[in-house]
Formats: C-alpha cells, sequence, structure tokens
C-alpha cells in the first residue's frame, strides 16, 4: 500500500450514513459515533442519514441528521436496532451506479456505512465505481455483526452484546436444567460461523456447569453422533444442556436444516428458517427423545428446546459496556480516518497485547474485508469437536463484559 | 377467623425449606430471606434444605443451612432457578401423610414451602394433616410464580423479574422489526393466565410502538379475527408485532395448541408442549404467511415468531431490583409469622394506596391462595379483546422496575 499515492486533499461536501443487514444492540453507537465526529468537522457541510440503508439511497429517503441534541443521540445509541432502517439488499455493479449518481447530483462526498462483509462489499464497489468515474468520495465501512466474521478484525462490534446476552441466558438456563433436570437444547445463531454459540460456554463457571456439549457449524457432526454425546453427558450427570448453531452442519457438508425439510411435513410449508422459527430445536429435541430414550431402554426423557431468536441481537437494556464503547469508537473513527483524506477502508480492532484488555483501531483494506468471512478457528474448539476449548474464554471474555455471578448451595 | 384460637406456643424444632414449580429469576432470594431470618431465630435449631422440593422430603434429601456465609448467600441469591432443586410433584394425602411421618420423625416443626398455588395446596393438605394429627407444625406458603396468577395477593415475586425481560425483549424485538419491517409473532408464557404476555405493553413508548396486538387466554380469538386483525395493522403500519400468550384459546375454549395437533403432522412425534417449543409460533407464523398474504392480494410477506422459552423466567442477571426486594422480604415474612405462632398461611402482598409505589406484607389464609388460580381482570384487556389497557401500565410498571429508553431518529 503506497500511503502517499492513496492520500488525496480533505475536500468539502455532504456525508451519508447508512445501517444495514441484520441489527445488533449496538449498531446506534456506531451511527452516533458518525454523527458526533461529522459534526466537528467544517468539510462536512451536511450528514444525511439513509433510510434502509442503500435502498434509501437510490430511492432518495434521506433525513438531516445535523444539530441533534446530546440527549435524543445518548437515548439513539443506547436503543438497540437500525435508527435509520435497514435492508438485505446486496448491491451489483448497477444498483451501485446508481448509488454514485445520486452522489454526484448531491456533492455526497462521504459515504459511512455500518454493516457486515456484504456492506463492505457494497462499500468497496462504490468506492471502486468513484475511482474510474474520477469522482472524490471517500467510503468507508463501519464493523458490525453479531456473528463476529468479519476478517482483519480481532472482532465485530455488536458481537459483544449478543454474546453477553447468551452466555447470561445460557447460564440461567443451566442453572433451571438443574432445577427440573432433563435435556435442554438451545438454538444460537450463527448460520455459517460458530462465534456467537461458542460464547455459551461463557455460562460455565464450574466444571459440571452446562453447556455440557457445544456444537458450531465449523465441527460437522452426524445425528449419530450428536445422539450418542448427548446420551454419554445424560447418563453421567443426569441432565444436559446443549448449545447448537443455527448453522450445525452434518458430515457431508448438509445443514441439519436440510434434515428437517427431508424428515418433516414442514416443507410442504415453504423455506425453513432459521431464525425466527423453533424448527431446527424442535427437530433435535425430537430426535433426542426418540433416539436418547431408546439408547436408554425406552426412557421417558424430559426435552426442551429454546431457540434464541431476535433476542440475541436486539435485547433492549443488556448491551455488553466494552461492546458499546468500541461500537461508538468505530464510528467515530470512519468519519476521521476520511477526514485525514484516505480515500476509504474498514474499521477495523487491533487488540493490544498483554494481561489487560485494549484495543487500537486501524483502517483495514474494504478488499480485505468484504465477501468472504472469518471461521472460528480450529484452535478453539475442542480435539473431541462436541465443544468449546477453554482458550476461548481469554478471547471472549473481555468483550462481553462481567458476567452474573451464580451461588450453588450443596 | 379467630386468631387466638389459632395462636399457640413458640415451639423448639428444626424448619424444612423447599421450592417447587417453574423457577423464577428471583425464587433464591426468598430462599435466602428464610435462611436469614430462620438463623435469628433460636427455636429453629436446624435449617434442612429439602432437595427438589417435597420429593427430597419423602427421599430424605436435605441439606443443612445453617452457618452459609454471606457472600455465598448473596450470590444464591442472585442467581435464577431453584438452588435447591425443584419438583413438578402433585402430592395427595398419602404423599402429605408420608412428609408429614418424615417431619415427626426429625422434629421438624417449621415448613416453609417457595412456589405457586400447587403449592400452597401441599402446604394446605399438610397443615390440615398435622392438625388431625395433633402435631405441631406452623407451615408457610411463600408465594412466587413468573405467572403472576397467585390469588390474595397483588402479585407474585418473580412476576416482575420475567415481566421486565419480556417488556425488554419485546421493546427491542420492536425496534428491530421497525428496522427490518415485516411481522413478527412474539410467543410468551402463560398457559392460563395473561399477565406474563400483558407485560409486553410496557414495551409501548410511542403510539405507533408495538407490540400492535396483544392476546392473553382470557380473551379468545378465533384465527380468522386474529388474521384480520394482523392484516388491519400491516396495511396501516407496514409492519406489525404481536404478543402471544402461549395458552391463547379460540372462541370455543379450545387451546391453539390442539389447533396444532389437529393440523399438522406433529400430533404423530408427541405432546406439543407449549413452553421449550417452537410449535405455536411457527404455525401462527404460518398462519399468518398464507392468511394474511392472501388477502393482501398474495403479497409474500417477512413473517417471523421467536417462543421465548425458559428465558422469561431464567435469564441471568436482568432481575427487576423491587421483585428481588419483594422476593426477599416473603421469605423473611414467613419466618416472622411462624415465630409468631401463627399455625400456618401464604405471605401476601398489599400495595399501598397513593401515587408512590410500596407494600406491605400480611399472613394469607392456604385455604384462599391454593388450587385456584387469579385470570387477569377484564378491565385490563382492550374493548377489542386484542390489545392491553394503558390502565395496566399502572399496575405493572413499578414492578419490572426502569426499562432502557428508546431513542428514534427523524
Amino acid at each position: 500500500m503506497n500511503k502517499v499515492s492513496e492520500m488525496r486533499d480533505i475536500i468539502k461536501g455532504n456525508a451519508v450514513v447508512g445501517q444495514s443487514g441484520g441489527p445488533t444492540a449496538v449498531i446506534n453507537q456506531s451511527l452516533v459515533g458518525v454523527i458526533e465526529s461529522a459534526a466537528e468537522h467544517e468539510c462536512i457541510e451536511n450528514l444525511l442519514g439513509a433510510r434502509n440503508g442503500v435502498r434509501g439511497i437510490v430511492e432518495g429517503r434521506f433525513v438531516s441528521l445535523n444539530g441533534l441534541g446530546s440527549d435524543l443521540l445518548e437515548r439513539v445509541a443506547d436503543t438497540p436496532a437500525s435508527a435509520l432502517g435497514s435492508t438485505r439488499d446486496k448491491p451489483d455493479d448497477d444498483y451501485c451506479g446508481h448509488i454514485l449518481d445520486v452522489f454526484a447530483k448531491n456533492n455526497v462526498r462521504y459515504f459511512f456505512y455500518i454493516g457486515g462483509n456484504d456492506s463492505a462489499d457494497t462499500a468497496r464497489i462504490i468506492s471502486d465505481l468513484a475511482g474510474k468515474a474520477n469522482y472524490q468520495l471517500r467510503v468507508f465501512h463501519i464493523p458490525k455483526t453479531i456473528d463476529n466474521d468479519l476478517r482483519v478484525t480481532d472482532h465485530c462490534p455488536g458481537y459483544g452484546s449478543a454474546g453477553r446476552f447468551v452466555a447470561s441466558a445460557v447460564m440461567g438456563d443451566d442453572r433451571d436444567n438443574c432445577s427440573l433436570p432433563g435435556i435442554k437444547i438451545d438454538i444460537i445463531m450463527g448460520r455459517h460461523a460458530g462465534w456467537l454459540t461458542a460464547a455459551s460456554m461463557l455460562a460455565r463457571q464450574d466444571s459440571d456447569d452446562g453447556p455440557h456439549l457445544i456444537y458450531v457449524p465449523e465441527s460437522p457432526v452426524s445425528e449419530n453422533k450428536f445422539v450418542e454425546d448427548v446420551a454419554e453427558v445424560y447418563g453421567r450427570l443426569g441432565r444436559c444442556l446443549v448449545a447448537v448453531s443455527e448453522g450445525i452442519e452434518d458430515e457431508a457438508g448438509t445443514s441439519w436444516g436440510e434434515h428437517i425439510t427431508q424428515t418433516t411435513e414442514r416443507d410442504s410449508h415453504g423455506n425453513i428458517q432459521l431464525s425466527g422459527s423453533g424448527a431446527l430445536g424442535d427437530y433435535l429435541a425430537q430426535l433426542v427423545k426418540d433416539k436418547v430414550g431408546a439408547k436408554l431402554g425406552g426412557k421417558r426423557l424430559r426435552v426442551r428446546a429454546d431457540t434464541f431468536g431476535y433476542l440475541q441481537r436486539s435485547f433492549a437494556g443488556y448491551a455488553s459496556p466494552v461492546d458499546a464503547k468500541e461500537a461508538r469508537k468505530v464510528g467515530q473513527k470512519a468519519v476521521q480516518f476520511a477526514m485525514k483524506g484516505y480515500a476509504g477502508g474498514s474499521v477495523a480492532i487491533r487488540r493490544k497485547a498483554g494481561p489487560k484488555y485494549g484495543v487500537t483501531y486501524f483502517r483495514a483494506k474494504l478488499h480485505d474485508v468484504a465477501r468472504e468471512t472469518k471461521a472460528l478457528p480450529r484452535e478453539f474448539i475442542s480435539p473431541s469437536g462436541n465443544n468449546i476449548a477453554e482458550s476461548f474464554r481469554d478471547y471472549a471474555a473481555p468483550l462481553v463484559g462481567r458476567l452474573p455471578r451464580i451461588g450453588k448451595i450443596g
């Protein structure tokens, strides 16, 4: 990278900020970070919020973000889900060309897009098109995803809060399962990456605490192995708490969601959704009831499944303080990087070395963050493949913040 | 009631405390309240914790609760779900006779049972049997239920924390639904009583906020009316958030859970569970997708359902402070009432008159709390039957504590 050739003059003009993809508990922290920092720089004449991300840009739906009071901004920052609205649109070159036209017509010179790898890709395409058209535009991607699957950055804003929710939910659920013993299956978001499901391991404080088994998409498992694992734990402890990624796959690389469409009547109703549906949990509960029950000589088992669903990403009032702070910071940093004259990039987080948690922020290339994602590394998965290694605690604990303390009797 | 005839001398002996039924986030506060107060009274020689409620008593599984350190006790108090273990056993006269034998053999003179209406009934039977056998025993029921359906008391410990969870979840979910508009259905616990589902109304801060529709078992609804309601809101707002009690019934008094067994393949798998299963939510989502979609000219709708499941009762770290305090207090009060020489009763809460929230505690008769439950009064259900009246806010808001604040842009 040649810094000098990449640097350009600061230009006066308008700025647009948008939010994309699945919401998080702290995505508005990043929005407010952009608003605060943009207000400090005179070369940003007007800051416009695009309603529903890129969709609002092409449809001309903007809201002025100038001169908002700090009390309102703090309330917005604390509110889960995208305050500007979101979109699932994944723009191609044509769509992005349209966006660039809107920008040129409105003298938009700065674009800040808060989202995941798809949003980084949108930013990349727009940045490339602007370069080809010789239109001076600074394009910054601001990372956001509960999936924690963006490349380059150590972790993603939004993940800490979702992980905090998951760990606290599983911690309480494990106590529930201990007080009324049985087999409990918790389905956790993560279609391709197991980061969020892995955070359930933070619920364990003592060796017999659940989750006793953790399945992530990076470690495929057959139905037989799953049943054997559960039967082993249940036989040993008289109960079993299982955390399962919604994207769990079998050894042939087929998602278990596919099993459901093949083996139940539900396929006639249309697509199986992994989130916003209890289908996978109910399927696994039935599998365990039938097959683990049979293994244990026809024992009638108490089996329940909960699908944590959208609560993981949008529960109000339980964000991780560290996550909230970092989410604000990545928004501010995007504006600051743009003001330094960089043409574009994705804000990334680097963890400082040493025992005390701390981070620095840097600018990654859009190309390096766009499209592809980062799986949970093998080192964080226990050799058995059905659990998360203790080393993951060091990685994740600082991100979720202080968790509730558990007290037991006897 | 003749107080004088009911009073007896203080007797020296052992005490047993147990926990029963579905856990709550604060049921251990009540346990710790009993432990603390029992330690202050010399006539309680040993306090024994029954493992898994009445089941542990008949099986002789006890743990000593004497001399536990205050740090451990505070940690136990903050931990969701029953620290002593729970049970679903509903003892009859024979079972209770067995309990009484165990008590007599061990000179147990005080029994404190933390639970719902079934536990109050167990306490009632044991108390009656002791009276007939002329065995001096003080039996106190300590109220606990997220369902808030106990008679006599203004509200039940456990409800405030569950309501706090539900209100915060729905509040965040409504922002999520606003950022990615569609129809969202949230299934909330409450097989017979709508109190917990009603707490979802606390999520509303502005007039267009969800939940836009709230269905409770006390207000039956047909599938057609449900579909019409959702279509009306969606047509008006372009989105719709619906809160539904798991115990929702049609106008013939049949639970919707029954519809599912009649109309899907799921009945071959065994009983439909309302909690620990996503079946009802998935059923309603499909109903809405098909029928509301058809009403809107075959429009393909984004419909999702989440079943809040066990998280409502056992999520760690998000209890209502008021609820936690009151749960501790009812445990303490039970011991204090016993020490005053009353033969038995159920601790109940009376709300003080006036604008500032405050409560006093009193002793209700076991017979008046046992068995039957208290439905959500008609006055709290809107005349349309598909929502909760604003007057419910005054009732419920003090119980759940301060909720997150919401900020919106534009």
